[in-house]
């Protein structure tokens, strides 16, 4: 999100980023592989879902992993240990990823290979539930988590965010016991901003609900010969 | 934080902020007043602390609210039900609040009477631990609160907005039993990018901690004759 509030810059912006982002899903998509781009408050569960999706899928769907964070790459160590192929893209000062930084992912794991060796492409953005919702990045599928810690609020007060997801996992539902939540009041103000988005509950350290996403999940992929 | 990753006009930005902001302070300061900025994720429990917080000064330290958020009056309307003066900025699709919007919520505090009645500011910034980091909103203390159910890392996957804190709060410490994660470990971390910052861990649920914090904020407010 530009801080300069003027409205033509900003359509020239993300008009540029919108023709790479374009050009991504292309490349992507060729032999029939997809793209997901999850979004997420700082600390929602983003890499832990993920770490769980990705042991889930092992010997299974490919994934390749394009993993955004301003700084360290603490996250693309933790998903390499679950055996996927990370590309690391560090934004420095910057509050989300642009389409240029996931082209240069592909060129990277284009150096090992054919993209057609992965079945799925996940990109996980910088942690910050406002400014990634306004770059395309050559995804098929949003999906945006909110974990229960955060309040059942969230998608009243970061509207644009819900609002454009294909999909929102609601995380960490195991801690729900302990927290003052209701978790029918977080559904329904989902789906006040958004009613056709696909809507998940989950804890990925219990595993409770994994399999419905997992499924959800193989189903935006290419699909494999079983 | 600009989406343009060009550096001149980032600095030609804020630079205009920045003479704003330092008007801001002027006002607030001229009989002795002083304002804290506070700033997390969204979702780590600012609202929460700020209620307990001025329900805790009623009678005592008379408190302004400035409450950015991207849209909607909740924070706000929650924040009025503890008594205080609340200037509702909404900033739309923007990420984080600026000087002049901060201008302005002294403007409407200002037709009610002087601002000598206050004694402390508090701005509650837009939830995102990233872009408000880059503008001086006027404030003479940077808050920073960052929930146990967040993790342990992010102020090594945030480390400007950490940086640039003079106070870190820990919020939601009655829920760690229930999660994996190190209190020790998470105050290393806010050690390693920033040595000076003073750093409590509270629970605004069941007042753990929050009688130091209190004190702290006192010592940032105008002095109060008692």
């Amino acid at each position: 999100m530009s801080a300069l509030g003027t409205f033509d810059l900003d359509i020239s912006l993300t008009a540029d980023n919108d023709v790479v982002a374009d050009d991504n899903r292309r490349r992507m998509e060729r032999d029939g592989a997809k793209c997901v781009n999850i979004m997420s408050s700082p600390g929602s569960g983003k890499t832990t879902l993920l770490e769980a999706t990705l042991r889930a899928f092992k010997g299974e769907t490919k994934v390749a992993v394009m993993e955004g964070d301003m700084t360290t790459e603490l996250d693309a160590d933790r998903l390499r240990e679950c055996g996927a192929p990370v590309a690391a893209i560090t934004t420095g000062r910057s509050c989300h990823l642009e389409s240029d930084q996931i082209a240069r992912g592909l060129d990277q794991f284009e150096q090992d290979g054919s993209l057609s060796r992965f079945d799925l492409f996940v990109i996980e953005n910088v942690g910050n539930l406002i400014c990634p919702a306004a770059y395309d990045l050559g995804e098929h599928t949003r999906v945006v988590l909110v974990a229960v810690t955060e309040g059942d609020d969230k998608p009243l007060k970061y509207p644009i965010m819900f609002h454009g997801a294909d999909c929102v996992v609601i995380t960490k539902i195991d801690i729900a016991p302990y927290l003052k939540i209701s978790l029918p009041k977080l559904e329904a103000n989902i789906r006040t901003v958004n009613s056709t988005a696909t809507v998940f509950s989950v804890s990925s350290e219990s595993g409770e609900g994994m399999e419905a996403w997992l499924t959800y999940l193989r189903g935006q992929a290419r699909a494999v010969p079983s």
